[in-house]
């Protein structure tokens, strides 16, 4: 507000998933560039709108067999391929705001296209491509040794299913790994049984932290928990510190349902928008 | 965005001040009703919008000789009775919306009339009122014993001018001070000179922890600066964690000048709205 406000400015949406949260970029021309330094602005949670990241919602390109685009960037900026919790949120926008139909979407993502499974109401089920188990490895937290499995779902996860008291691990410092096996860094998840097909996780994602959700460990942990008890397919219930999502696995693939939340939609100031690009 | 949206949402705006941020609820006919559950919504950095605080905006009531109520709660629900970072945002709304013309506005806090020098565009001044100096008291943080001054600025603080490196100084945890000199808890400032009347400020707010800024702490950091070189008036800049205001005192009382950002506008979604009421 200090300085006069900018003639136009740029219509937004904020949502979440499992409080995994989001501001949409509505951008039905295809036409809105949005820097690094916009996007690090609007997500920081004191001076900004603040999220976890900026999913630009496009139409897809013509010729394009996906109807739609969702350009993800974290919220430092950076590109990133997929992001399953942002994903449901981005359908139930592209149903409630009237672009598409309820039923099935299909849409590009910088990690190849995907589907959307989206009721007119309620719950979104996204398809998360396969979800390929690998060797045991093992992450130390402070003076726990926990051993897990590495599972790969497009990026790479250590799914680690343990009897510890979960609530007892401290996440805030970063577990430490094998950089033999996970040289690009990984995701870690801390997985315990609450039921039959019912699983408790916590989640470090390289590079952030401990968070209160992710969609594609929810979809590793699944994998590592089903792997012990001798299965390759199955649905599974998954709590996450931001809510409850199911994972199913297939021989095809996997698919993420789960809730998506809107909180409010309005127009980023203008000024602001010019002053960060 | 589960579930149908409701008919209509609740319209806000978004802004900051040296980065302690609000969420502003403007209601024209003074009739919004807010509950405690809505605010700790709203401000949930995840799940909502993301705020230190709601700020409602309305009419003064008539016979009132403010023009305009400034209803600030915290982000857990709980009422507060002034803000000074919140009053800029919320006075540079009333211009920038129309509301009032630019210049001198009164309004109405839990903490009494307070004024707001607002020009057309650019920073805000707020009146806060007397700043009494009291007793020296102490605060220990980690092995760290810091010498200062009780100031009282309608909240209770304990301003402390030090030598120590300030980038040092640990305050994620909460500096222990005495229990006697301050029964109702206390708001730290860790001060130090980095110019000729230009200081340096951190501040560990009670109940709250280290914040970016705030208002009355910073009034409370110049009373004590001043008071060390035997002035008790003056006009001193504070470079805070998220920016940098001015702060005036006179005999009459002390004013606040600094930033008021806004950055988004829009609607809170209808049915997240009643879920949470």
């Amino acid at each position: 507000m200090t300085g006069t406000r900018a003639p136009s400015g740029v219509p937004f949406v904020k949502g979440h998933g499992t409080e995994n949260d989001f501001v949409l970029l509505p951008d039905p021309d295809g036409t809105l560039e949005v820097t690094a330094g916009q996007v690090r602005a609007i997500c920081d949670r004191h001076a900004g709108l603040g999220a976890d990241g900026i999913i630009r919602v496009a139409p897809g390109p013509s010729g394009s067999d996906a109807a739609f685009v969702m350009d993800y960037r974290n919220a430092d900026g950076s590109f990133a391929q997929m992001c399953g919790n942002g994903a449901r949120v981005f359908a139930r926008f592209l149903i409630d705001e009237g672009w598409a139909a309820p039923g099935r979407l299909l849409f590009s993502t910088r990690g190849g296209l995907r589907t959307a499974d989206v009721p007119r109401t309620g719950d979104v089920t996204i398809g998360m491509g396969p979800a390929t188990v690998g060797n045991p490895s093992s992450a130390r937290i402070g003076d726990l040794e926990i051993v897990g499995v590495a599972v790969d779902v497009g990026n790479p996860h250590l799914a680690c299913l343990t009897d510890v008291d979960m609530a007892g691990i401290d996440l805030s410092v970063p577990p430490s790994y094998s950089r033999a096996d996970f040289p690009e860094g990984v995701n870690i998840e801390i997985i315990a049984s609450i039921g039959p097909d019912q699983i408790r996780m916590r989640v470090h994602e390289r590079g952030v932290g401990e968070t209160r959700s992710c969609g594609t460990g929810t979809v590793a942990a699944v994998a590592a928990y089903l792997q012990a008890s001798n299965r390759s397919t199955g649905t599974v219930e998954v709590a996450v510190p931001g809510g409850a999502v199911c994972v199913t696995i297939t021989d095809e693939g996997s698919t993420l349902t789960g809730p998506a939340v809107v909180v409010a939609s309005g127009i980023i100031d203008g000024a602001f928008w010019e002053r960060h690009r």
